[in-house]
């Protein structure tokens, strides 16, 4: 999809068109997502690496969305309102291309863990990969359709990626402990573990906009993610 | 600081004010980038958690900053040029945001791991935390003075930041490997490390939306950051 700007479109024809290039970033990073746990759990350095090589078509992607905003904007001049509408578009195809990056980075951990010696909490990644890749989908979906219903959904269904890697993170711990040779292989999944937990936030974020966009409240902050054991069950945030 | 659209000013004077907006929220993040790997280094779990806590004041100047910039546009309907700079001051106040949530997760494992016993690479990370802040700092200078160079000299600091990483990601793995009673708060300062590189990672990125908006050109892409060992010496990207 490029921009046209030369074409004659309605307004709203041109913000369906970038509604539609943001929904399209949405199913790319989801299918990357996909791909890279698929690659992980397959050991398939090749496709670990493929997934890492196409998240280039995500940049472009944002690129495009990016210019096609900015040119409803200049051309058409819209009040407050609609310029939410594009801003969100902007920020909703800025996350999609983090997410995105999250993806590349599993795909090129996946690649080079191929080599190593399997080690077992792998089996958990893929589950934790598609409850993801899910609340990708569906956050897009609901921006789409404007539904706020799913996107609230969307938002309610973090909790479960942080139970996911928090008992992630507690196994890859333990997992260390037995062997020193673990150490290395649970170190990069504690990252690839933490990439997903993040993906969802980011997915959560997304729905949150739809949520504001639609109906115009904001929704109170949920208890947050991480409650990884440290020392004194502090949670951290935001990483 | 606060939005004042009713006020007459020229469109220059507004177009600073959101600068200065920008730049103060960048003055914000580096000295909560400071507060948190201090309060890791001293072990002060209180002002680890006051970071934490005072990272509420950076959302608030990002949707201060957002409800500037979506006034200026909606309101003087700027031409392609000055949107892209309008839509850049959002991008830069949305990565400032993320560095403050960068600091705010180093904030809470401080004061998490301010209880357990000290282990010996906390020493490096405020120097790591000093090269990121100072990042930070010349990165939102190159913005407010267009300073290309300045812009361009950020980035190449950015190799140092993943040196720094990488390094410790290895003494991190081997001190675990010496004793399994390192492996819970060595993960844990995995992840201030990783958040460390992270932020210099964004200050990077805002050098790089600098010297496009000074200059027009876009640099190379820099050989990219994580270099940790994995098992083929693949570089992990985006994380």
């Amino acid at each position: 999809m490029t921009d046209t700007p030369h074409t004659v479109r309605s307004y709203d024809e041109e913000l369906d068109e970038l509604r539609t290039l943001v929904s399209q970033m949405g199913g790319y990073a989801e299918a990357q997502i996909a791909g890279a746990v698929d690659a992980l759990a397959r050991r398939d350095a090749e496709a670990g690496l493929q997934v890492a090589a196409a998240d280039l078509r995500l940049d472009e992607m944002e690129a495009e969305a990016e210019g096609q905003a900015i040119s409803i904007i200049a051309r058409r001049a819209p009040m407050a309102d609609d310029l939410r509408e594009l801003v969100a578009a902007l920020k909703i195809s800025a996350i999609i291309e983090r997410i995105g990056d999250y993806a590349k980075n599993i795909g090129k951990r996946a690649s080079s863990m191929a080599q190593a010696a399997p080690i077992q909490p792998v089996v958990i990644i893929p589950e934790m990969g598609r409850l993801v890749a899910l609340m990708v989908k569906d956050a897009l979906d609901s921006y789409v359709s404007r539904d706020a219903e799913l996107a609230r959904e969307v938002m309610e269904r973090d909790t479960q990626v942080d139970d996911f890697y928090n008992s992630l993170f507690r196994s890859l711990l333990t997992y260390m402990m037995e062997n020193p040779h673990h150490i290395t292989p649970s170190a990069h999944l504690l990252f690839i573990a933490k990439n997903l937990e993040r993906i969802g936030d980011h997915a959560t974020n997304i729905a949150e906009m739809v949520h504001f966009l639609v109906t115009g409240e904001h929704l109170p902050d949920r208890p947050k993610a991480d409650q990884t054991p440290l020392f004194s069950g502090e949670r951290p945030e935001g990483d």
